[in-house]
């Protein structure tokens, strides 16, 4: 008889994730549905022969998309990061990627420990629709007055309770926000970028934000609507929510 | 009884075309394929309740993708270029995009007129994949040497025989074409673009000429090889043929 084989380490995983959302019923795992943590999950389980439960920074709706999405899990196994970054990279699908993957200390959690998100959302401001890159923005028609949204946007920066732009049937502890910065930027090939970086952020808030910006910047409302509908702390006061193909998680930052 | 109606007008459009070529088998007609052009005639013909043929600036391969392809139809319509070009984006999928549509005097013919014509190619050059646009590139991990691929686009500038980059079954009248300026830029997001711009171009020679870049720039072929495969003639000598979705048609020109 030999003795018996050591016991594989504990180790805490980070993982940096690009997807695109279009085939997913979003971020949180579902029974009946393809999401990205359930497609994550069932690969890293694969690899690490033992079921796993995957921590992302948070969720992201149905058809959203993430440039570095966070997540963090535990496992018992020798697998480097690096096999890790390899292998799942050849058992995922080509719609999400691993971009990066270390090993942190036990205490590190992707979600409670996130304290910057960056958001971006894209709008094509073209008369003429695209079919490049159709995936990845919302198409607006008629030219955005971008200096009416960039005042709004002065609006919404700061520590604000966002309870007007808060998606239905979300009950969080509080809906008090901090924004840390909100800006509107005009990039290559008539794209709007809309960027905003907080500290966290409600259901649904950027993409009711940016239904609000379209309605200021196509004239439907005035700049200065922002601050009145933001005290009004009522939902019906905000504009449409934006089609969900033009957001991007772009960042998740921690302390060290 | 009244007067018969009179005739309507023979007129003549030029549409400006933008297309993700992932779900067709190319530009050119097919009886069991979906094409480019076979699916922008159904639309023509079903606005103007007549058949048409659709003369494009020229083929492009199954899964090449166009930012401004130009094509040109006559049909006997009082239909303006601003009603085709509002009802065609209507009636098509959202892949294949009119960016612009104008009439033309008759003479003008998109694929006997065309003087030159602009292709780039997408070059994802990262050790790890992307999610995003992951449609729209070639991804190869190792770094390139754009110095070396540089210094080949020099040897295929010019008028020359390029037989050695013709795609098989295809057999023109002359193999010599010219090239006006062939260069490699790096873009943001680690892409590397090849833009090349000629009076004409072969059967996959664009996609040729990459496969033959990319292996100068992973350092198994050296910069002066591609003088020595373009004077050699022979298809044998180049490289592979670059998959079809790192590849656009960017823009045809005419005189005026």
């Amino acid at each position: 008889m030999t003795d018996a084989e050591p016991k594989n380490p504990i180790r805490n995983f980070k993982l940096t994730i690009e997807y695109d959302g279009q085939a997913y019923a979003g971020w949180q795992r579902q029974i009946d549905q393809p999401t990205i943590q359930g497609t994550l999950e069932h690969a890293i389980a694969t690899m690490a022969a033992q079921s796993i439960t995957l921590a992302g920074s948070g969720r992201t709706d149905a058809g959203v998309h993430a440039l570095g999405q966070v997540a963090s899990f535990k496992c018992r196994t020798r697998l480097t990061a690096h096999i890790f970054l390899k292998g799942l990279n050849a058992l995922l699908p080509r719609d999400i990627v691993v971009r990066h993957c270390e090993t942190v200390p036990s205490r590190f959690h992707a979600r409670f420990d996130a304290t910057r998100k960056l958001y971006r959302y894209c709008i094509l401001n073209d008369p003429a629709p695209k079919a490049i890159g159709r995936q990845y923005a919302w198409h607006i028609r008629a030219p955005l007055n971008t200096r009416a949204m960039r005042m709004a946007c002065q609006a919404i920066t700061g520590q604000h309770d966002f309870s007007a732009f808060t998606g239905s049937g979300s009950q969080p502890h509080s809906t008090v926000r901090t924004i840390l910065s909100a800006q509107i930027n005009r990039a290559s090939g008539n794209m709007i970028h809309f960027e905003v970086l907080g500290e966290g952020f409600l259901k649904h808030m950027v993409r009711n934000l940016v239904g609000t910006l379209v309605e200021i910047g196509q004239g439907r409302r005035t700049a200065d609507d922002m601050t009145r509908i933001l005290v009004s702390r009522d939902r019906g006061q905000a504009g449409i929510t934006a089609p969900a193909q033009g957001l991007f998680l772009v960042q998740v930052d921690y302390d060290d």
